[in-house]
């Protein structure tokens, strides 16, 4: 995806519902990571720039993953689905995905005894993001 | 999560926006088979019985993955995302995922010359679903 224009595959992708899901795969091991959403002018700020860009539905505003962080992603594949509706992204992760300090988003598997945390954490989240 | 009741676990799903994304990957190698959406009635009945359901967004109905194909998910684990808005399962995939006969449904990879096919097909969807 070195040289591809965001015009040129613009038509591919399914933006009827505005919003498409992302999600959001670690290159090397295949652990997925999170989940997002991106409108056009976050798939073409991250087709363009190579790390990935979102649009934050809470804050209602485009969000470079990583920006307050620095847990970039840098983009290294880009897929899409049958429907031209969902996006994958394989990504190489700086420090960790999520906002509570785990690697990934998904840190919580169910079990018998109900959700249980299986991953600890790799960065202390007051000290990345401020108390 | 063997025995772990529906009823249990509920509060912990954010179903706000009454559809959760629900991101499906092979148990064994990790590749990414699909998204697709639950409402409460189809996580429920996916953990009572260990095989998938969602809800079609386009024919508005439950419907249980592979009950015309014959290409059920065997749900491994069930994971939940730290917003408790986006689910992923881990799953032994029977045939394919994609209903276009591809294993996967990410099937298309961005390249300088736009969208490629990157996987061959494992069936033929017009003897799977009929012509």
């Amino acid at each position: 995806m070195n040289n591809v224009e965001f015009t040129d595959i613009k038509d591919k992708i399914d933006f009827e519902r505005e919003l498409v899901p992302v999600v959001v795969q670690d290159f090397e091991d295949n652990e997925i990571l999170m989940v997002a959403y991106m409108n056009e002018e976050a798939l073409e700020k991250t087709i363009e720039e190579k790390t990935a860009y979102y649009w934050s539905r809470s804050r209602q505003k485009l969000w470079k993953k990583g920006e307050e962080s620095g847990n970039t992603q840098k983009v290294i594949d880009l897929y899409l689905d049958c429907d031209g509706d969902t996006v994958l992204l394989k990504v190489k992760q700086k420090g960790g995905a999520c906002h509570t300090g785990h690697y990934t988003c998904f840190y919580r598997k169910l079990t018998d005894d109900g959700f249980k945390e299986v991953e600890s954490k790799v960065f202390d989240p007051n000290i990345v993001y401020g108390d």
